[in-house]
């Protein structure tokens, strides 16, 4: 898509710091990195979430992205790393072509310290349940 | 693993509300919710990490994901959704069994609103993607 920012990094028309790719897919530095080393690993086929990517895509995506991760991690003498993929803009989505921001991370660093977890009142979660059980039976 | 809560729900050892599962993957409400429907995807068999799993066993799971997402966002009547894979306890996994948070959110609902990105200074993007391209040489 032209007007879609990542298809033009995938297609070299805009630059970035690459680090990784593959026929089908792209790893980059995100340039508004939430840590040293934020990488974005997105698949050279325009899709918009994860619910619309075809499987064969999501399927090349997922073989690159441990590979991916593991090595910014290492990289950036990390402890750990945060796999995230925010779908629709209410989820942070920013540019609407499918990317897993790969956020390495070090003991201590205060990234996503918010964990605003709740519990759920007596039955809630079995109602829950059954509403999304239904619609994976449609 | 005996010790494994993960791998006790799959066994069902341990009750929990499930909403999906696979031979190979079971879906899950997270009992300690960020948002209402907040469910967990994991792999039936134990790998602790994204980059420890069997491409097999992520394969599975990667065709699961996209269907269990889209199915909470509609049940949940949410705009969007987050997958959110935290690997490592610097990252936040305070369970050591690779699992999938899809976090349906709707708009403005204040969840993950601190995203702490900066800039990196001139070279400093350049200089982190070789050190990234070094390891994935390796």
């Amino acid at each position: 898509m032209n007007d879609c920012i990542f298809c033009r990094i995938a297609a070299g028309k805009i630059p970035s710091s690459h680090v990784f790719q593959t026929e089908d897919t792209l790893a980059f530095l995100d340039i508004a990195p939430i840590s040293e080393g934020h990488t974005l690993l997105i698949p050279k086929q325009h899709c918009s979430r994860l619910d619309e990517c075809p499987v064969q895509v999501l399927e090349r995506l997922v073989l690159v992205l441990p590979r991916v991760a593991a090595a910014v991690q290492k990289a950036m003498r990390a402890d750990g790393y945060n796999v995230l993929c925010n779908n629709g803009r209410s989820a942070g989505q920013v540019v609407e072509h499918l990317h897993f921001h790969i956020i390495p991370r070090k003991m201590g660093d205060g990234i996503f310290h918010r964990w605003p977890s709740f519990q759920y009142p007596e039955g809630k979660a079995e109602l829950l349940a059954e509403k999304i059980k239904q619609e994976l039976q449609k």
